[in-house]
């Protein structure tokens, strides 16, 4: 592994420093630094260096006690406002678990159920090493509102279809609302908003196309389910005689803007598309699995060179918002499924999550590495656990052996949001009371 | 869900109170007791019942503060001292891992280099439910008293192949090995012996006949591994004409007695061996997929009414001892290999590490539920966290949310090991310390 020491003499003040422990900064060149330090003056990175940073004044310093200190991890797709429904309906066909249990609770949602259940996922992101997320739900503004309480980074939607929402009514109210949306939170720090039709299933032709004439328009990432189940690629050929990603080149829709989650079901012409138009597939491979999707030939993406990222999906079909067991199910999944142990290999996995993801969310130039300049989201990894005993490989760690429990500190944007596994930004105890009430509306509204 | 109050006036007096939790007892009717408590005395349950246990007077009292309360888990296939290879070589061609990495390292190990892994596998279980395991090794002595040190229930056995083996030298030595450690260990209130051929593949069919004798001379279990990969189905079709399974009853040695672990690649004639002879196939996902080995049909068995248990394999292939994420992988790795998402349900796979695997090892009249007279070996769950909350559903909690590390008590035969995570039985920081100065010999090995 290289080794850096980037000597900067020039910052002698910080806001925080952290130290003591290994740096994987997930630069183009992998750099890893044993025995590093990291200084953040304000919002940034400011210093990143080998040794104790003894030149560095800091208001607070963090020692990691030969820990893992590596950037927050991006969690490329949820609905985060789903950790409601946490195991409410698993086991189940496809078509009971949606018609049974989830559409008739989400017909019965209202805003405050969205402020809760994303409150709660932003607990539990940050308190499992997640820093940004990208999220589609319903209610979004009220999301927003959750996110920047929480002090989380997020890319999101309000989820678009064509039949009516119990948020905005009518399709041409859900683009007027995702335009309102993108107008209110443009100047935030952490927060920025996609435009997000649910799919090509859902989305007529004419609601895809607008949604995406909206995207462009505001320079803003257009992000949509694509071929997710055998019963989408069907559907889609008998309505229009074409594959999903053949569908949204027809309708001139693929780009470097769009990104697709899932991309189960992909033939080469598919795989084709998504390098061509460099379109940016988000892999969710237990939600994937838990449905019985099918798998995502993700290893195929990937020596093709596509930008991909790696989601939990929402907490209905997982069932937790961990990205570290996300990891390690991607890199043994797609093991199993080329029968090559050596694909997506553990740096392959952790860029996902990381460089790879921050580039899938269009954010690569503020997150997704520790370099100087950049903003400082930051997680340190408490190493001193008998299942984390030795250590060989931090790559290996982090991917196949680390929980998102073992994840001690982070910081977001220079702010530490948890300390020592104590949240900061959040109410803890208030939360998992409130989202103990919701469930009891939800099992209401569902035995009705 | 079905309620009991067991009303057994006459334990007033108890050891340990267990109170204030979820009890799920595993028992053969699927009895939950919401608000319930467990009186132990000596090494057993002597109560269970609704409410708090009033009339009982305990030394100890647990109170669980809504948590979960369950029968400790059972990982029924693992190499405990390889805990000391965790993530020393990953993503890598079978052979080349093996010829490069584990096989310079395992020639070169001692009895106390085994002594020390089992320690630290040990400290790893007990922190992450595991009461109970499996254990096929080197130098198995050391591994017995390491566990009889930790406080952990686990049937092992020396593991036998043709060629020479650092512990015990030649192939009748290792039987006598076995032998020994089978009468040494005899009356031992938490540790039994098998004996342990490697597979068909490393043992002649003699060996494996002789294994077999000294089993069924004994009554004890005999362990193998069987149809892991590919190659091994080739290569017992070259040597012997014949599929594994059907080798192994060729040579008269399939019966109930017989645990196999792995079994993934199986076609119908020998899942029906499997089947007819009440064979117990173990299942590894975790490890079958990082070294794409492939996918044990695992919904099949259970179908045809197979007595499955979970393993994780050892540390090299996994690269923890964690069973929460093995059960959440055996599920949907199941699912998604069955395109039905109804397959491998939460109660069952937790059956699998609990009442099911007590079978798979032959201790089903020892542990597995949580019933008066049996053992005490209980674990508690707390689920004051974010991603256990809501919990609408305790089974799918356990396979689809729970970590490891969310495992604050364990209980084994009667005696407190983990108390709020704290490890009683063990010296953690010392065993942390020397298995770091053997990961630093194991460097120098494989570097020689």
């Amino acid at each position: 592994m290289d080794e850096i020491c980037e000597m900067d003499d020039s910052v002698t003040e910080a806001d925080v420093l952290i130290r003591g422990g290994t740096i994987l900064t997930m630069d183009d060149r992998g750099t890893v630094i044993p025995g590093g330090y990291i200084a953040v003056k304000g919002d940034a990175v400011a210093r990143v260096g080998s040794g104790n940073g003894e030149g560095v004044h800091a208001k607070k310093t963090i020692d990691c006690r030969g820990g893992l200190i590596l950037p927050g991890l991006i969690n490329a797709h949820t609905h985060a406002a789903m950790t409601l429904f946490r195991g409410l309906a698993d086991d189940l066909p496809l078509m009971d678990w949606l018609n049974q249990y989830i559409f008739p609770a989400e017909s019965k949602m209202d805003a405050d159920f969205v402020r809760t259940g994303t409150l709660l996922a932003c607990a539990e992101m940050i308190m499992s090493g997640t820093t940004t997320f990208c999220d589609m739900y319903l209610f979004e503004d009220e999301a927003a509102k959750a996110v920047d309480e929480a002090g989380m980074r997020c890319l999101l939607g309000e989820v678009l279809y064509d039949f009516p929402s119990p948020n905005y009514g009518a399709v041409a109210d859900g683009l007027r609302y995702t335009e309102n949306l993108i107008n209110k939170w443009h100047d935030h720090s952490l927060i920025s908003i996609a435009v997000e039709p649910h799919s090509i299933y859902t989305c007529s032709p004419s609601l895809l196309k607008a949604a995406n004439d909206l995207a462009l328009r505001h320079k803003v990432p257009l992000v949509l389910h694509v071929a997710e189940t055998i019963s989408e690629i069907k559907e889609a050929k008998k309505r229009y005689g074409k594959k999903p990603f053949e569908h949204l080149e027809d309708l001139n829709i693929l780009g470097p803007h769009v990104i697709a989650d899932h991309c189960v079901h992909l033939d080469d012409t598919e795989i084709q598309r998504i390098i061509e138009y460099d379109v940016k597939p988000v892999h969710n491979p237990e939600s994937n699995m838990k449905l019985a999707s099918g798998v995502s030939p993700v290893f195929k993406l990937l020596n093709r060179g596509a930008t991909v990222g790696l989601g939990t999906d929402g907490c209905a079909s997982n069932n937790n918002l961990d990205l570290f067991a996300e990891m390690d199910t991607a890199a043994k999944l797609n093991k199993v499924e080329a029968m090559d142990p050596t694909v997506l290999d553990a740096l392959t996995v952790l860029r996902m999550t990381t460089s790879m993801g921050a580039k899938v969310l269009g954010m690569a130039h503020k997150v997704g590495s520790l370099e100087k300049g950049k903003k400082a989201d930051i997680i340190v990894v408490d190493i001193n656990k008998p299942h984390l005993t030795p250590m060989y490989n931090p790559y290996s760690h982090l991917v196949y052996a680390v929980r998102g429990s073992d994840v001690s500190h982070s910081l977001i944007n220079g702010k530490l949001v948890m300390e020592d596994r104590r949240l900061l930004s959040l109410d803890l105890a208030g939360i998992l009371e409130s989202s103990r009430e919701k469930s009891r509306a939800v099992l209401s509204w569902i035995t009705k």
